[in-house]
C-alpha cells in the first residue's frame, strides 16, 4: 500500500496510528467480540469511548463544568439552523460576521429563523481577510455575535478574537483542535468532525449549559440543546464510529500534546508560505495577518499553470490541491494530521515548478 | 478472536463479509492511497461508492425513478420532525397509527409541528400489536398516514400494509430490506442504517419527489428534502463511512438475494417462536399474527429468572438479549446478517434452560 499525501480540505487525512488501531480492532471491538460497528450504543463498551471521547476534548481545550460537549449529526450546516433555532429569540437580533463564503451560509440560515446584523462584511474582498475589530457594528443587547474561526475555502483565519458583550458563537470546523484558545470567551462552539477530529458524520458542540435554556418548547426534540445535554449525546443513537474515531484522535493528539502540535501547524504553514513570499510567481490569497494555518491558499500566474501545477502535483502523490471550485487557485490543507514529510515534498515541488515555469 | 452471537436491537450484527472487506481497504480505499475516511467527498472514489450504495437499494426494493433515494443525518428521530416540517401544510391534517412506543415518538414530534390525528391505537396493549385494517379512522383529505413498519421494542409487525388514498409515510427503521414489498404503495419511507443496512449515522429517506414540494421557503436548508434530492445527498458533507458501508451491505444482499435473505428470515423467527409455542414457560409477546421476524421478544415466569436467563446466555456468546429498559423481559433481534446457526445455539439453550428451570 502507498499512502499519498492528503491535501484534501475535509474530509481529510487522520493519523495513520489511529486508522492502524481502528483497522486492527474493526471485528473485536475493546475485546467485546464484535464490531464498534455493531456494539449497542446503550452498551458498556460504547460508553466507555463515548465518554473517552468528550472527556478527550474537555482536558485538551480545558473546558469548564459550565460547558456541555455534545455530538451531533447534520455537520456545521445543521448547526448554522440549530444556533438561531436555539438561542435567538423572537424580537431579538443576533449580529453575524461575513467573513467568506461560511460564514455567508450561517447568516443565510439565520436569515430565516430570525433578525440578523451583519457587523462586518469582508466576504467578497480580495485579498481575502476577517474583519480587523474596529470594523465590527455590534447590537446592544444582541443575542449572539456569530464567527467563523478559519475560512476554509478563502485561507484566512482570526488570530485574536473580539471580546463582546453578547456570547459569542464560532463556527471552528476548519481549526478546532488545530491551536489552543480560551474556551470561556465564547457561548457555543461547534465543528464538523472531519478536518482535525475525525471522519465525517459528526458534529462537536461546546455550549454553556445556561445558553441552552433559551430554546422555545416548540422546537423539534432533536433540534434542542437541551435534549442532548440531559442525554449525554445518547438522546437517540449517535454516530458511533466516527466518535469513537474521535476518541482515537484525541488519545493521539494527547501524546504530542496540543502546545506543540501547534507550534508544528504554525511552521508547516510558514514553509509554504515563505516560498509564496520569495518571489512574484505564486501569489498568496490572504491578507498576511489573517493567513490560515490549516488552509494555505495561492493563485499561480494562469489558470492553465494552475491545472498543470495540480496534475504534476498529483502524479507525485501530492493529492487535493485544487482550490474549492467557487474560488479555483491552489489550496493545501495542513491539518494536525498532514505529516511535515508531506510539507517539504510541496515545498519542493513549488521551487522546481516555479523553476520550470517562472 | 472470537464473535460472538449479537443479538443487539440496533446498532446490530453486521454482515462478517463486509466487516472483513471494510478492514482490509480501510488505509487504502479502492486504490486511492488513503482511508475512505479521509477522502473528499466531491472525489471520484467517494462519488463511485455514494453512487452504488443507492443504485443497490434502488434495484434491491426496485424503486422506480419517481423517488430520490436520500442518505441524511441524525436518524429515524430527525425523520420525526422532517416528515411533518416537510409534507403537513397549515390547516391540514396528518394521521398517525400508534402501534407502540416508536408510533409514539414519531407522534410526539409531530404534534409540535402540526394537527395530528391518530387513527388506531394499540400502543400500550398486552400481548403487543399493530392495528387492524379494519380499525383505522383516517382522516378524509388527509396530508399522509403514517406508520411504523415494525415495533422493536413491542416485537411486533405489518405484513399487510393499509391501501389509503393519501400517501402513506413509513418508518421502517428495523425491517427496511428484510423482505421485498412494493414501495410504489408509499410515498416518503426512512429508516435508520443501524439494523439491516449497515453502521448508525445515516438514515435512508425513499421519498416520492412530487411530495418534497410541498415544504415552505422558510424551512431550514438542511431540512427541506428538496435541498437533498437537488444535491444527491451531498448538499454538505455526507456520513462518508456509513453511506460507504451500506454500499458494502447492499453487495451482500445482492449476492444472497432478497427473496432468499427473507425466506431464511422467516425460518430464523420460526425456530425461536416454535419453542416459545412448545409450551407454558416461554410466553411470546406480540399477537401471533403480528410477531415480528426482527425482534423475537418474550417472557419468562418471573423476572428473577429472565436475569438468570440473560447472564447465562451471555456466558455463552449469546449477546444482547435483554429487552428494552422500558418493557423488559426477553428480545432476540435477528437481522439480515444475524446467522443461523447463531438461532441454533438460542434454540438449543432455551430448550436447556427451560428444562432446568420449568
Amino acid at each position: 500500500m502507498a499512502r499519498v499525501y492528503n491535501f484534501n480540505a475535509g474530509p481529510s487525512v487522520l493519523p495513520v496510528e489511529a486508522l492502524e488501531y481502528a483497522q486492527k480492532e474493526l471485528l473485536d471491538f475493546s475485546g467485546s467480540g464484535m464490531s464498534v460497528l455493531e456494539c449497542s450504543h446503550r452498551g458498556k463498551e460504547y460508553e466507555a469511548i463515548h465518554n473517552e471521547a468528550a472527556a478527550g476534548i474537555r482536558k485538551l481545550v480545558n473546558v469548564p463544568e459550565e460547558y456541555a460537549i455534545l455530538f451531533l449529526q447534520g455537520g456545521a450546516s445543521l448547526q448554522f439552523a440549530m444556533v438561531p433555532m436555539n438561542l435567538l429569540a423572537a424580537g431579538q437580533t443576533a449580529d453575524y460576521i461575513n467573513s467568506g463564503a461560511w460564514a455567508a451560509k450561517a447568516i443565510k440560515e439565520a436569515k430565516l429563523l430570525g433578525s440578523v446584523n451583519v457587523a462586518a462584511n469582508t466576504e467578497k474582498e480580495i485579498p481575502t481577510r476577517v474583519p480587523r475589530l474596529d470594523e465590527l457594528k455590534l447590537t446592544k443587547g444582541a443575542s449572539y455575535v456569530h464567527l467563523t474561526s478559519n475560512e476554509t475555502i478563502a485561507g484566512s483565519q482570526w488570530k485574536t478574537f473580539p471580546k463582546t458583550e453578547a456570547p459569542l458563537v464560532a463556527d471552528m470546523s476548519s481549526d478546532f483542535l488545530s491551536r489552543p484558545f480560551d474556551v470561556k470567551q465564547f457561548g457555543l462552539i461547534y465543528a464538523g468532525a472531519q478536518k482535525n477530529l475525525g471522519p465525517a458524520g459528526v458534529a462537536l458542540v461546546i455550549i454553556r449549559k445556561d445558553l441552552a435554556g433559551r430554546v422555545s418548547d416548540k422546537a423539534p426534540t432533536m433540534l434542542k440543546y437541551t435534549t442532548h445535554i440531559e442525554e449525554n449525546s445518547l438522546y437517540n443513537t449517535p454516530p458511533c464510529f466516527s466518535i469513537y474515531f474521535i476518541a482515537l484522535v484525541t488519545r493521539w493528539i494527547q501524546k504530542i500534546g496540543l502546545e506543540n502540535l501547534y507550534r508544528q501547524n504554525v511552521a508547516k504553514a510558514r514553509r509554504i508560505y515563505d516560498v509564496l513570499d520569495a518571489g512574484q510567481f505564486y501569489k498568496g490569497t490572504a491578507v498576511r495577518e489573517c493567513r490560515s494555518d490549516m488552509n494555505v491558499t495561492f493563485r499561480l500566474p494562469s489558470e492553465a499553470l494552475e491545472d498543470t501545477f495540480v496534475k504534476e502535483a498529483s502524479k507525485l502523490g501530492l493529492k487535493g490541491l485544487k482550490g474549492h471550485r467557487s474560488v479555483g487557485g491552489i489550496r493545501a490543507s495542513i491539518y494536525n494530521a498532514f505529516p511535515p514529510d508531506g510539507v517539504d515534498k510541496l515545498v519542493e515541488f513549488m521551487r522546481d515548478f516555479q523553476k520550470r515555469n517562472g
